[in-house]
C-alpha cells in the first residue's frame, strides 16, 4: 500500500510483464524479427506481420541467383511447385489439412469469389432447392460484399446471421436459419474486430447435419490458433499470408478444399494455370485434378517467398506454443487494461475468456480515433477499428508481454492528455 | 569469295552484329540488368524479363525500410495508391493511356475475366440480342480458356475466327463474323506463337462499327510495342508486367478501361478494394468510381516493386527507341536464321515484314524440342513452343545483336551435332 496507487498498479504491470517474458519459452523468437527503429511497441501483427530479419536477403538472394540466373529455367525446376508445395506446408504447421488440399494463389477476395461459386454451383447441381447462402452480418467486409456479388449472380437468397457482437457466432444462432434450404455457410473462424473464437467443430457438423457446405475464413486464426480443418471435417477454407503468416504487404492467400471434394467442384476462372496440362495449349479447357484446379494465372512467386521463413518459425515453435503465447500475451493485455483503461471508461469489445478468443482484443472509447493517431506518429502502433475501437494484434512470435504493456500505457497516457 | 562459305557467312554475321550493337544508341543499358553467370545469351524475355541490378538491393530495401520500419502506417503513406500509380506509369510509358484508366492488380487470367464478365454484362444490358463472344481460334490459351468459361456463364456463343497462322487477324478475317448480335471480340495485340502484330486501330474501328465492344491482350507488346489505346480508341485491354516489364516471375497484371466506359461496367469479384470507401465497413457493398473498381482483394505489393526499375528505364529510352531497336534485333534475327538455319530446314513461322511483328520471332523444326533441353543446359536460353517451335524472345533493352547470333549459331550447332 502506497499514496500512489496508480503508480503501484504501473511498476506492478512492469515486474509481471517481465516475469511473464522471462517464463516465455518462445521469448528468444523475438530475436528473429528485423528492428524497427522508432517503433516502442508494435501491437498490428494481425493487419501486417513483421518481416524475419532474414527476409531482405532471402529477397535480393532469389532475384540474384534464382530469378536472375536461372531465369526462365526456375518455373521448371522449383517456381511451378511452389503453390502446392506451400499450401502443403501452411496445411501442416498452422491450419491441420493433410498434403494436397491446400493451395496458394490470388488474394482472399479472389479466392473467396472461387470457392463460394464453385460450392453454390456443386450444391445447386445435386439439389436446386438448396438456395440459401448463410453469411454473419459481422463477417469481415469483403468476405460479405463477396458473398452478395455471388448471390446476386447465382440467383441466391442472401441469409444475414445477427450473432453476439462480443462473442461471436455459435450453433445457437446458426440453428432458426439452417434448413433443407441451405446451400453454403461462411464464417470466419475469429472475428476481425472483437476477436471472438467460433467453434468450428460444432458449428460445421451442425451445417452439415443440415446438408449444406461450410466456408472458413481464417484470416485471423492461421498462425496463431491451431486450426484442426480435417479434424473438423471441414468443406472448405480460404486465409492470408500477410497477417500472422508475415508474407508481407498483399502476399497472397491460401484456400483448402477437402479432399473428397474436389472433384465435385468447379471454380469459374478456368485460367491457364488450371488446366490439365498447362503447356499442351490445346483448343480446349480441361480442368486439372485435384487443388490446382483453383489456380487461374501465373504464381506470385515474389509474394510467395517471405512467408516460407515464418512457416519455418512457427513449425520450430510448434502451433500449440504459439497458442500458449498468444493467450498469455490477451489475457495480460485484458488485465492491463482492466487495471489503467478501464478507470478511463475504456471498454473490452470481446471475450474475457481466453478459450472463447483469437489473438487479438479489441478496445473501446470515443477517443479512440484521435488517441491512435497520437500513437502511430510516437511509434506506438495499434490498428484503428471504425468507429471507436483500438485493436491489440499481438503476433506471438514477435511480441513481448513488455511491449504490450508499453501499447497500454502510451493509450492511457494519450487518453489523460485529452483531458 | 572463299573456300568456306558457311564460315564467311558467319563471320560477316558477326561483323554485321557488331556493327548493329556499336551503333545501337540504347546499347548501354544493357549494363542496367543484372549478370546472369553461365548464360550466354537471354533469349526469352518475352517469357519472364531479366531482372534490373537496381532490384535486388530496391527488395532488400524495401523490406528494411518500409515494410520493416513503417510497418502497417505504409499503406497509409504508399501502398494504398501504389496499383493506381503504377497503372498511370504503364499508361503513360508503355500502352499510351491517360491516367485513371489503368490498375495494377491480380494476375492477367483474372483480369481477362473481370473485364470479359463486366463487358459482357454491360453489353447485354444495353441490347440482348447481342449473345456471341468472338475470340481467335490462336489466341494464348488462358484467353481462350477464360472466354469459354465467360460465354457458358453468361448463356453466350463462343464464335471462333481462324487468322492466317503466320501473319495473325486482320479486319478481313473479322468482317464475317462481326454483326448484330457481336458482344466483345477478344485478340492479342501481338501473336504469343507467330509474333504477328495487329492493327489495332483498323480491328478497333470494325469492331466499333458492328457495335461491339474490343478487349486487346497487351501481354506481348507492353514495354516493347508502342500501344496508343487512347488514339485507337480502345475499350479494353489487359497486359502483364513480367515480360517485357520486367517485374519478375508472377507481378500483377493490368487493366485498362477507357474512361467513359467505366461508370457502365461492373467487375463480379466484388472485394473490399473495389469498395467505395473500404475502411468503412459498412453493411452494403457499394463500388468506388473509376478505375479502382477493377480491384478485389489487397494488392501484391512486393510483387510490384521491380517493375518500377523497369518503366524508369523505358521511360528514359523512350518507348519509340525501344521499338526501333526491337525491330533491329528481329530483322536481325531473321536475316541470320535465313542464313544459318534455313539451309537446314528451318521455317521462320512469323511475318517475314518488321512492320507486321512484334518483339519475338518463332522459328519450326521438328527437332526443336531436343534441342532447346542441350540449349538450356549450355546456357543459351530461347522458348520452346509445342509442337516443334523455338521462340527467341529478344527483349529490346535486355539483348544485343550479338547476343541474339550467338542464340542462332548454338541452334545451328545443336542442330548439325543431331547429324
Amino acid at each position: 500500500m502506497t499514496a500512489q496507487p496508480v503508480d503501484t498498479t504501473v511498476a506492478d504491470l512492469i515486474e509481471t510483464a517481465r516475469a511473464l517474458d522471462a517464463a516465455d519459452p518462445l521469448h528468444a523468437h523475438l530475436d528473429a524479427f528485423l528492428d524497427a527503429p522508432g517503433v516502442t511497441a508494435y501491437l498490428d501483427g494481425n493487419s501486417l506481420g513483421r518481416p524475419l530479419a532474414s527476409v531482405p536477403e532471402r529477397l535480393a538472394a532469389f532475384v540474384r541467383e534464382d530469378w536472375g540466373t536461372r531465369l526462365i529455367r526456375s518455373w521448371d525446376e522449383q517456381w511451378m511447385a511452389l503453390p502446392e508445395q506451400l499450401g502443403d506446408r501452411i496445411g501442416a504447421v498452422a491450419i491441420g489439412a493433410a498434403p494436397g488440399q491446400t493451395i496458394v494463389a490470388d488474394s482472399t477476395s479472389v479466392l473467396l469469389y472461387k470457392l463460394m461459386r464453385a460450392a453454390v454451383s456443386a450444391t445447386a447441381a445435386a439439389d436446386p432447392a438448396r438456395t440459401q447462402l448463410v453469411i454473419e452480418a459481422g463477417n469481415f467486409p469483403t468476405d460479405r460484399f463477396i458473398a452478395a456479388g455471388v448471390a446476386e449472380e447465382a440467383g441466391l437468397e442472401l441469409v444475414w446471421v445477427e450473432p453476439d457482437p462480443v462473442h461471436g457466432v455459435t450453433v445457437a444462432d446458426l440453428a432458426p436459419v439452417l434448413s433443407e434450404r441451405t446451400a453454403l455457410v461462411v464464417l470466419s473462424h475469429v472475428d476481425y474486430r472483437s476477436g471472438a473464437l467460433a467453434d468450428m467443430a460444432a458449428i460445421t457438423a451442425a451445417v452439415h447435419d443440415a446438408g449444406a457446405l461450410m466456408l472458413w475464413d481464417l484470416c485471423h486464426s492461421a498462425g496463431s490458433v491451431p486450426v484442426r480443418l480435417d479434424e473438423c471435417g471441414a468443406d472448405l477454407a480460404v486465409g492470408c499470408t500477410y497477417k500472422y503468416l508475415n508474407g508481407g504487404p498483399g502476399s497472397p492467400a491460401f484456400a483448402y478444399v477437402r479432399r473428397d471434394l474436389q472433384a465435385a467442384l468447379r471454380q469459374p476462372i478456368q485460367g491457364w494455370w488450371s488446366a490439365a496440362d498447362i503447356f499442351a495449349m490445346g483448343p480446349a479447357y480441361a480442368p486439372t485434378a485435384g487443388i490446382r484446379q483453383l489456380l487461374s494465372g501465373t504464381p506470385p512467386v515474389t509474394s510467395m517467398l517471405a512467408m516460407q521463413a515464418m512457416l519455418d518459425l512457427i513449425e520450430e515453435a510448434g502451433i500449440d506454443a504459439v497458442r500458449a503465447k498468444s493467450v498469455s500475451l490477451t489475457d495480460f493485455a485484458v488485465e492491463a487494461c482492466d487495471a489503467l483503461l478501464a478507470p478511463l471508461g475504456v471498454r473490452l469489445l470481446g471475450p474475457r475468456d481466453s478459450a472463447l478468443r483469437g489473438g487479438h482484443i479489441t478496445i473501446g472509447h470515443p477517443d479512440f480515433q484521435a488517441v491512435t493517431q497520437v500513437l502511430w506518429g510516437d511509434g506506438i502502433i495499434p490498428d484503428f477499428r471504425f468507429p471507436d475501437g483500438i485493436r491489440l494484434g499481438l503476433s506471438p512470435l514477435s511480441t513481448s508481454h513488455e511491449e504490450t504493456l508499453t501499447g497500454v500505457l502510451a493509450v492511457r497516457d494519450a487518453l489523460l492528455a485529452r483531458g
